[in-house]
């Protein structure tokens, strides 16, 4: 083939809010109705106090059209054609338009303040909106779930069961626990064995992060730490922008010792849209602290005592990295980080990604890079890591690829 | 000199614990006499529980005439001349016979649980202890006072004051604030401008993290994130010495973005034992999000208004990291880290630290390495960031400093 089979890693997709009512279960509506319009005021207002949500507006202006992709099957589709990208793994909206499913039941999930049985609700409608998405175009669509896991593993087991059956592919799991119980607690276990036993990938997603540490009441109201009057804390969004891939690594740090991949050897996890650069640190310092030395005597061995391999080990086997809208500086570090456990990806329709400047982008990110090379993290690894059926992408591929050619430099050639 | 200048950026130092009764003021000591024997109890428990904390107890079996030197002058005296250290920066200890000051007024200073006046309490009588132990070795010991500063920042810098003027060099702060304020809220300017002012040396120190969510009911009692009953949470302990790192480097991610080395450029901040492998990783990190590139455009700009300089600008200028237990490995790092931000350290009289083989330990730490920069890293850093007495401590590393010919390879010669 003279084109890349191209697979973006991290996609989203949902309804416009008010379409979500549709999917719920109807004994939920009508909390829907009395929160629905509250919920898009403070999500409006939250934004007037934020540039960052100000600057996203801005973005999105002249691209109503293309942003439709969010939910128009279509539109979607001519998209990512003109990308070049032949299948993409969906997570859940929540930007374009404020498209967030109700009740909590989106893509932080974060349990402060959730009511278990509605963000269950709001969860599950989303789910089978996805269902009905990826059921349109099932080649190319990799639709994840949402699963909020705090409130009983065994709905969190059925809903992984519900996924399989539905052709959902995978499901996404909240990096924020707060005050439930962290992924080391052995009460998971049952959710890891239902992932392994029906394949279906474990994702976490970035965003969440403790935002009202970070901008304090002048930006999220009442729910202060103190009683102190609102006033604006400098630099908090740089904060959030450098902590929260941090947050979004933790459940690997937990799921590693805990030795999960140790007894789920075919359980698998993608971190995504977290960047790339902190891999190599992070494994060196678990396998700095898992080998016997010096400065480990004092931990004595029992730490270790769910481990066969060394952390690294189980990160190179287990675990896929999400790099959305990557950087040329993690395409050089590739070898690292594990040129098998980079997973390209365009974050469209997000201000943040590629989308509409994708190919451009592309080119940047790996121009010059040996082919075999290029070919795994641009699509090849997210391809088997998925299961893809390459029967039917590599025809698309092939139309609407970009060419292996445009990437050889010059100078390299 | 024939011989290093060698200052330990990571020395502990405290009474036996019944003994700071004598220096809480006398108002507390009731509540001390309540409390004591509880909490020695209650330490002793969980160190039953701890893999981690046996092992400390066995491997300070043999060394009890050694680890006396926490808080017997003459003894610290023999040891660090022994180590071929010429003076250190004095931190509180905790673990050398569970010698905490009382009130958790201790090296994690934790808001959660604690009573603020009982804190400050338990903080000044260790500041006043440790100003008795500079005072009987002022040219060697750099000593740090406690300072709580979620309780009111008046007095706060009230004890920066008493810090400089009672002979003490630098002060500790606690780096998780849990439910209270981070450091970016402007309420803590005055803290920062008084430690310019007064050319005191702010530091964090690792330690705190978040034990119950790591450890659970099971070894950490009563106040468990749920009602279930008490489990094994595996891989506790791996986990924990992970994530203690970045709980440590939190407040320098804070301080940079919020602006406070633009507004005080002339602060300084030693991030201690830490390792210092998460330096490079972070500060490409931090330096990639304040760049302006396609994918910081929704971000806007305000998020930098504090800032004149790079995120890494200012810690190569402000900030030293304190390299406790240097592997090897970091001295390889030493250009990516900054060669002139490090400041190696024993940990003495820690379990993990490199009493009582420090002398092979920084040989196999910097062996080989140009002169200059071992000089640099093994005290020479210490000695400008501090100030400390070059004319006072010179002809005491003439005496018993490591010699300089040690370091250098015979292949490298």
């Amino acid at each position: 083939m003279d084109r890349y089979l191209v697979i973006s890693s991290d996609g989203h997709a949902g309804p416009r809010p008010e379409v979500y009512r549709d999917y719920l279960d109807p004994q939920f509506r009508d909390e829907f109705d009395r929160q629905h319009a509250l919920r898009m005021q403070a999500l409006e207002q939250a934004g007037e106090r934020l540039e960052m949500a100000a600057e996203s507006a801005k973005w999105a202006e002249d691209k109503a059209s293309g942003l439709s992709g969010a939910w128009d099957s279509e539109q979607r589709n001519a998209v990512i054609d003109a990308d070049g990208v032949a299948a993409e793994v969906l997570f859940v909206d929540g930007l374009t338009e404020q498209n967030s499913p109700p009740f909590g039941g989106d893509l932080g999930m974060v349990p402060m303040g959730a009511v278990p049985e509605l963000q269950w609700a709001g969860a599950r409608a989303h789910n089978r909106w996805m269902k009905e998405f990826v059921a349109a175009e099932p080649a190319r669509r990799l639709g994840l779930a949402l699963v909020p896991p705090f409130w009983g593993v065994e709905q969190a087991v059925q809903e992984v069961e519900w996924a399989r059956e539905n052709g959902l592919g995978g499901i996404l799991l909240p990096h924020m626990w707060m005050d439930q119980a962290p992924y080391h607690h052995p009460k998971y276990e049952p959710l890891w064995a239902a992932c392994q036993d029906q394949g279906i990938v474990i994702h976490f997603h970035s965003g969440a992060a403790p935002m009202l540490d970070y901008f304090g009441a002048a930006v999220f109201g009442a729910a202060a730490p103190s009683d102190e009057p609102p006033v604006e804390m400098p630099g908090a969004l740089g904060i959030y922008v450098t902590e929260v891939c941090w947050w979004l690594a933790r459940p690997l740090v937990f799921m590693i010792w805990a030795g999960i991949f140790e007894r789920y050897p075919r359980l698998k996890v993608a971190v995504t849209e977290g960047t790339s650069i902190w891999v190599p640190e992070l494994l060196e310092l678990m396998d700095h602290r898992y080998s016997a030395h010096h400065f480990s005597a004092k931990l004595g061995t029992g730490y270790r005592k769910h481990m066969t391999m060394k952390p690294s080990d189980y990160f190179h086997r287990n675990v896929m990295v999400g790099s959305s809208c990557m950087p040329r500086r993690e395409a050089e570090m590739r070898h690292e980080i594990g040129v098998h456990n980079i997973m390209w990806g365009t974050d469209y329709p997000h201000p943040e990604g590629t989308w509409p400047i994708t190919r451009k982008m592309m080119l940047e990110t790996f121009h010059g890079l040996p082919e075999d090379e290029i070919e795994a993290m641009i699509g090849g690894n997210a391809a088997a890591f998925y299961g893809f059926d390459l029967e039917k992408l590599n025809p698309i591929a092939e139309r609407i690829g970009p060419e292996r050619a445009w990437f050889r430099d010059e100078t390299s050639a």
